[in-house]
């Protein structure tokens, strides 16, 4: 199957994002990096898309401060940025698509996706929130994209931690890229063979 | 206008719910207790709104662990349950209401509200998810209710932290009661009386 | 028993300091505030100590980020300042006391402070380091001179977590001034009538 | 030189420590495991010692929840377990000597260290608390022998993080083993070549 991995260009002063390193070494996909800019973002997808026509898409970011790496469930229509991204916008409670729903679900199999994670020795955990910054409206413009026009293709999103690098000095959780690049790899491979999900304890208190 | 404030029995194994407390000292407005059990905390809810058809509807549970009022953004249709609610169900990964949409946003003021608790000197943000328990379960019935009957009726969802008493050992935050009481007087005010929900920074990088 | 207490002025660019807001709330005590200065706040405490010739020494700090009150346990020979002090000294691996011994213990019945708090129903613990700052700096100062010149005094130092209205937009824990007044005054009183310690779990695994 | 390097036992119902397993895989030292039980441990690090005669001993620990490597700055003369070691026993508030100081500070370049932790990619810092159980325990005897019986070798305390392997499914901060012993490597590097400590900040405000 034809799947396709994004991964995010630096932000917020950072001179890495861990999230482009990982997806560029998980074998056997297309990897695309986009830019951290709402909008445009969402248009570099569409352009990958219609170049790769993959039947599984995954987005992937940073979540600076998380220990484990985590698969999303839900994408909110909503932007509302604490801080500018890459352009230097900085859009407050607004929708991602105005007239769309509130929110899709992802149509990974988040929970055998986790399982395969931490099969793989990875850290792993199902997120009931991606924010609402540019990963969540990457995440909600790939899900509408789906919903609107790519039935059948099975899309998500899943944040990754700190590179040890980028936490040298401050004491914050951290995993290498090559072991979330392992994780992604699993991950990966389930949404492309598993096709029910598993029905394992994985919610939130709150 | 009328008003109705709910809060919730204790839960996993506690013997006092600080969401129940802080709502039974809201002047001015209906304060009922529901039971922490999917199904019933609903139907305690619409029993209740059919008694007291009130305006505007704030329901309100414990967010143990977190440090400060959080005025919830997303109520999503899922219900996940980590633990056995008190009637010993542990549903996992099933909608609230079968066919309801993925999610519905408050329709409170949300950054009005965490203004408000904040000028009541009280310390408050915007969460984007209520998590996948009770809470979240009652704040989406809660939701669809206002959606296909109530229109024009206002609704959302609050989590206080932990009482101190429930942390006297433990070095996780909590705050007073009646700490929590002033914020949601603070909040329902804000709730009753903003039109326009201010233009605030207030989201979640992820 | 003649009691002194004292406070820190505010410091790191902070408009308040709750320890000094919580000891001038505390009855039947001196209430002295010291600078947040390395050496000037040795001196403010021996000038307090000439003048009332307490029985019964507590310093006071601020230790935001915590969540509970925390009776200190150790005073360290070491000035090493991650931020400069009021007066712009920013000292690195510098005795407090030239010759002096690496560390004291309080002299003050630790778990006996902590289960007063906790009995007056505030979340309290006992912390294994005070840091390297001008909390330890006073703290040790205090034990040295009590080592050195003031035979059967108790001494010992107490954080207090920030106030709430130093938390308002972040999401930090915090704890009402009353209250951490409060447990100063459980805590005084214990230190003043418990002859022997009792011995209570309260140990870090690290 | 002659460099000893000790890793515990696990313990607390654990199946692995990590401490061990970073220590088995640095080169050119002499690891040895050391039970983590009070009095026991200090045993073994004697035999080792008068085996092995180092100029260089570090031991090593596991820090469960902490999400860099912490090289110990400061080794308290107390016992107090919150639970029992792996012998059973629960020391509450005892001396692990007699007679002996409050406290000593560690004999390695605790800066240096920390810096070359870094040069090496890993995020490690000072911490001023080896905490009150074992690890502590071990610290404290280790700078006692040093102390009294072993002029001129240089000795200090390291804690590790869990590794991923222990918190597959708890969103904790972990450390590949991988990674810590290259840290660990970077440390005993720096410890037997750096003369004078480095000045650099890495206190704590409290």
């Amino acid at each position: 199957m034809n799947v396709l991995l994004t991964g995010f260009e630096p932000f917020g002063g950072a001179s890495v994002n861990p999230s482009w390193e990982a997806v560029r070494l998980v074998p056997g996909v297309r990897a695309v990096q986009v830019p951290c800019v709402f909008g445009e973002a969402l248009e570099h997808l569409r352009a990958a898309v219609l170049e790769h026509d993959p039947s599984v898409i995954v987005c992937v970011g940073q979540a600076g401060g998380r220990a484990d790496m985590t698969v999303e469930r839900v994408a909110v229509n909503l932007n509302d940025a604490r801080i500018p991204d890459n352009a230097g916008q900085q859009p407050i409670d607004e929708p991602v698509v105005r007239g769309g729903p509130a929110a899709y679900f992802a149509t990974l199999p988040v929970k055998a996706c986790v399982a395969a994670a931490r099969a793989a020795a990875v850290p792993a955990s199902v997120s009931q929130s991606a924010g609402t910054f540019v990963c969540n409206h990457l995440f909600y413009g790939l899900m509408h994209l789906i919903a609107t026009e790519l039935p059948g293709v099975r899309g998500g999103f899943v944040h990754v931690p700190f590179a040890p690098e980028q936490t040298l000095g401050r004491s914050e959780p951290s995993m290498p890229v090559a072991m979330a690049a392992a994780a992604l790899t699993a991950i990966v491979t389930a949404a492309v063979s598993v096709a029910d999900d598993l029905r394992l304890v994985g919610g939130s208190l709150h």
